[in-house]
């Protein structure tokens, strides 16, 4: 068990430090899109093991970013824990009210890119080890790091990598990233994650925009774009891809019963991000529902001609479109680009291109592995609340790979989210309470799962 | 008639003081979608015209740019000249190969915005009248000239300026801007254009973007936009707003007639732009057609979400697009902005906002008039050819109010567009012979209608 008075002590003692250290994590700019700051970030990160007397080592990946892997402690258990340095663009810039790579304490949050996604917990997780090394003695299990750099680009050389270093990835079970509070400030979990598939879509027409007078005898590829959007998903926000619908395999009754028995806070949602509704006014029971049950395509972004203010005649030379498609078994980044490519070019959208930016396959792990029940142990020592376990997530990670490749269960477990956290948004923020509270979470589940 | 010799004598003393002033024309960046620099360029231009030795007045427009009228000389004909002071917004400026805003000689070529439209022959006919009275005596007309500064973002207070001020503005024939050679070198002329209609369109569906997600629950803004428009035009290039085609007066015969005579160097054209074929693949013969006869819906420019490298998984709160509609007879702006709320309305986009950015009625003039013959004498005098007249051009301007309303029949014709002439994009350019042929063709247009 963990001596939770001396750990939170030594925390207190160092809080200002350890804050310090977490707005030297944020003022990298380690964005994996721009491949900016990745490997500032990278050598910031492997001193930081170092420093905890972890055995770390950098494993660079052909073209993407560098893997950091660090072990250290020994016990019968091993615990593979999963963090990424890496963040989303800070774009658009206007809508922040702090500088988005200057963490910035303001009314108990701490705002920057990163202090939720996924920087905060990955520190938070670090600095917990240092106090319990300090308070508690050597660690009761082995540790496996593995925190890598592309994780908000759709982690595209993960696979491989993991796939060439099985063995020394072992483990009886893995911490995934995430895991926080829901509306109503309840603790939740997660043993698995819908995949994704990301496209930039384009089309060219012309060498150079032309004067609008010339729209009757031009190609628009504004037009053509809109048009070969619109077969893909139909008002009823049904995808109409060809052959989509039959790789969706449904819910068994299990999972639709756990889902429906999940708690969903609709009103606190919808008035967070200003919803009139729930997309086509479907209720609060079914937008539940289809949250982990629907595969989605999403249009990320819009980019054609002339967008300032004003009026400008033009026929624009270019269009483009960001389409994000969030996978549910058996779908997969693969089977999605072939059906999608198909489908175009049967609609004579053969000047549509497709470039494909990575994807994930889903992941589901088992729902009642040690380290979920360790996960559970740890948030009642912590909180003194029964989590909120979710069989999947909507969102999408790179589980697959890690766990179910691996075959190790997962949970994705910590105290860095919350309703208003904006991840992937301006103003991206954590609450300056969680962020210890996952400290002392941390060392719970280290002391839980030692023991399982 | 003109003594050519002294005229084109006294330009060529002048040339590099002629081409001075014309670049502290295009030095001031009069873009009217974003009210930049109005006032200087009017002051400018009204400051010229008093050197001149006419009598000018700037009428402010509430909310607009003023329009600067001058009137000079005398005789039994009255000319109204057109032209316009404001100029197209100069983005994409890292397609620039010269800076936009200051004048560039090169290769033969005078580069800026505004040379081609409409500095460059706004100036030339003023330049054109100091060389007539400096080398020929009283002018043997009466000239009005109407300047407005609001062209290139549809005219929107002109038509109640000139309703205000008919009584002023009469006059026997005008001279529009506009005008100059094809892909062949041919002059080309034209008695009447397209009217036009100019929307913002956009949706918004939450108060700040969301996590992508979040796709199965909440409405995407994007695909709202995208559904809208598909339901405007169709891949047959046929608009299908409810109700549109019945407002499209078919070409007479004599119509078709006088277009399908027209010369249209296809090849040239599609060379220029890049382009690998027209429209859906129709023919030269087809395409020429169209390009008088057709009413046209264009996507100006698609805006939403994220537009970096990369991937960002988000889900836009707000998506926009800018819409132009060309119109022949009998379509009008206020005609279309209902038909296109009906149409929308009534399948379910209620949600879609339309903010008129303002518009023009087509305008058709009489195709034998005395301005057109004079027009096509003094082309004979300064080219020693004879000019293609169009009956009506694929673009726009303001041409209704001041020829349809006042009953003024017009001509549009100059030396100041070219192929490559890229108005409305980057690298605007005119032929500096072009310029200077200009000022010879006022002259001989002066002479010859004084004559009619």
């Amino acid at each position: 068990m963990l001596n939770a008075e001396t750990f939170a002590a030594y925390v207190n003692e160092n809080r200002e430090r350890y804050l310090d250290e977490f707005a030297s994590f944020i003022a990298v700019p380690s964005v994996a899109a721009q491949n900016r700051g990745i490997h500032t970030m990278a050598d910031l990160l492997e001193e930081r093991f170092k420093q905890l007397g972890a055995t770390v080592r950098q494993y660079p990946l052909e073209g993407g970013s560098p893997v950091v892997y660090a072990e250290m402690g020994s016990g019968p258990r091993t615990l593979l824990i999963y963090n990424h340095y890496d963040v989303q663009p800070e774009d658009p810039l206007d809508l922040w009210h702090v500088p988005p790579f200057q963490l910035t304490r303001q009314d108990g949050r701490l705002y920057g890119r990163g202090t939720s996604d996924d920087k905060g917990e990955l520190l938070a997780r670090i600095q917990a080890v240092e106090a319990w090394l300090a308070t508690q003695g050597e660690l009761p299990i082995k540790l496996k790091w593995v925190v890598e750099g592309e994780e908000e680009i759709g982690s595209p050389h993960l696979e491989e990598w993991v796939v060439a270093h099985a063995e020394m990835l072992k483990a009886d079970g893995m911490l995934w990233e995430g895991g926080g509070r829901d509306e109503a400030g309840r603790i939740t979990m997660s043993a698995g994650c819908k995949g994704i598939m990301y496209f930039d879509v384009r089309v060219r027409t012309a060498n150079k925009d032309l004067h609008s007078a010339n729209a009757p005898i031009v190609d628009n590829p504004a037009w053509r774009l809109v048009w070969a959007l619109s077969t893909l998903k139909n008002e009823r926000d049904e995808i109409t891809i060809d052959d989509y619908q039959q790789h969706v395999r449904p819910l068994t009754a299990e999972e639709a019963a756990l889902i429906d028995a999940l708690p969903f806070e609709a009103e606190a949602f919808k008035a967070n991000f200003g919803l009139s509704r729930f997309l086509n006014g479907i209720d609060a029971h079914e937008a539940r529902r289809r949250l982990y049950e629907r595969p989605t395509v999403t249009i990320c972004g819009l980019d054609s001609g002339y967008q300032g203010d004003g009026t400008k005649t033009v026929l624009p030379a270019e269009a483009r479109a960001k389409l994000d498609f969030r996978l549910v078994p058996d779908l997969t980044p693969e089977l999605v680009h072939d059906l999608l490519r198909r489908h175009l070019d049967k609609r004579g959208f053969t000047d549509v291109e497709i470039i494909p930016l990575g994807g994930e396959r889903p992941a589901k792990s088992a729902i009642n592995s040690s380290v979920q029940a360790a996960a559970a142990a740890a948030c009642q020592d912590t909180w003194g609340q029964t989590p909120v376990i979710f069989p999947w997530t909507a969102g999408s990670g790179p589980m697959y790979p890690l766990s179910t490749m691996l075959d190790i269960p997962v949970i994705s477990a910590g105290a860095t989210w919350h309703p208003d956290a904006r991840a992937h948004s301006p103003n991206e923020n954590i609450i300056e309470q969680d962020y210890f509270d996952d400290l002392l979470f941390t060392a719970h589940l280290i002391a839980r799962f030692s023991q399982t």
